[in-house]
């Protein structure tokens, strides 16, 4: 099973991503927890002039194409051979932040987006997708806070530098391109305190594995 | 104008670059001379990735995306700039590289390829393309000559030592490419001796600059 886990900055996804992989073992299920950018030997390259701050002069167009051959790379050498063994696979960040990002963000074509996402992932698409939803205002301290804690302000701040209209169009993308796939979205309240927000993922994926028949706990 | 360079290793292209460069200049034309990959900053890093023999996990996605990437921050960020302030640019390779070489090289769809180079240039194609044919075996064997002697074997060989097979679908890509495009296509011999080739690129240039009327000896 692959659930990829989608939106702003300071929404909390990877703290949820932890929370979930831990609760999986305990299920007896084999994960594997990964990211765009940067889920492959050559997205960690990628990874940093995509997300370096002094990346300025990164054109709309060269951006997505850095993210695509990331996702190519990523889900030819990581994703797919994980999924053939049987794991369930969890992913910070997907096609859809491209969609979302380049496409309602930047302004480039979505349709256009999920044509090149379509060949850069083989055609092999989430069976599940989280979205976390909050105002981006909020998301945006909450960034700047770990930011700081972590001190990667310099190296990987290039997004939470972008204008809050950026965000608040970013987040409006992700509520219209989820309705738009509803079959494979669940979107998660992501305004609540980190605690509830673990518990609020907990019970939508538990739901949406007996939902599919998952193999119950111990038979992993 | 903008003129650009096409063929197989060995093909004698960068050394009748700055023979035309020096044509060029002599007869009062600003000139700049650029290549891809690698004709911006972002591009010197992904020229690195591309070119080295120890790339050899791109997928042929991978590597489709992050020459696009490499080719929307040249035009935008060199060649267009140097066309509005009416230089010449002679590029080493450009967009039809990549529907030769991943298209009809590696097997990905020539006309989706071309689709996606035209988001990458925003519509900026070159007024003249130059293409330098011959035989790959000559042409391989001209590029292991000159990459010892350079000593690049190990970072810049990784197309070098694609399959003599490979080569011969790339020759015929560029034929079948340059006949749908004949309009801005020239073809030359590149089985001459290399200063022969440079005298017919020579001419076959001062042909088409004469006949687009551009500005004569001196006044540029």
């Amino acid at each position: 099973m692959f659930i990829t886990f989608e939106g702003i900055e300071g929404s909390g996804k990877s703290s949820v991503i932890v929370h979930l992989a831990e609760v999986l073992m305990n299920k007896g299920f084999g994960v594997t927890t990964t990211r765009e950018p940067g889920g492959s030997r050559l997205g960690r390259t990628l990874r940093q002039i995509l997300l370096d701050i002094s990346s300025t002069d990164l054109t709309s167009e060269a951006e997505l194409f850095l993210y695509l051959a990331d996702r190519a790379q990523h889900i030819h050498h990581v994703i797919r051979p994980a999924l053939e063994d049987d794991l369930v696979v969890l992913c910070d960040r997907f096609a859809d932040s491209t969609v979302v990002y380049q496409g309602y963000g930047r302004g480039l074509d979505p349709k256009k987006l999920h044509e090149f996402n379509d060949m850069a992932v083989r055609g092999l698409w989430p069976d599940l997708t989280l979205l976390f939803d909050l105002d981006p205002e909020v998301g945006l301290k909450r960034a700047f806070t770990r930011n700081v804690a972590e001190q990667k302000t310099a190296s990987e701040g290039r997004f939470e530098a972008e204008s809050l209209e950026f965000h608040s169009r970013v987040r409006e993308g992700y509520l219209t391109w989820a309705a738009i796939n509803k079959d494979r979205y669940r979107i998660v309240d992501a305004m609540q305190p980190l605690p509830d927000v673990c518990k609020a993922a907990e019970r939508i994926l538990l739901e949406e594995l007996e939902k599919r028949g998952a193999p119950p706990q111990g038979s992993g």
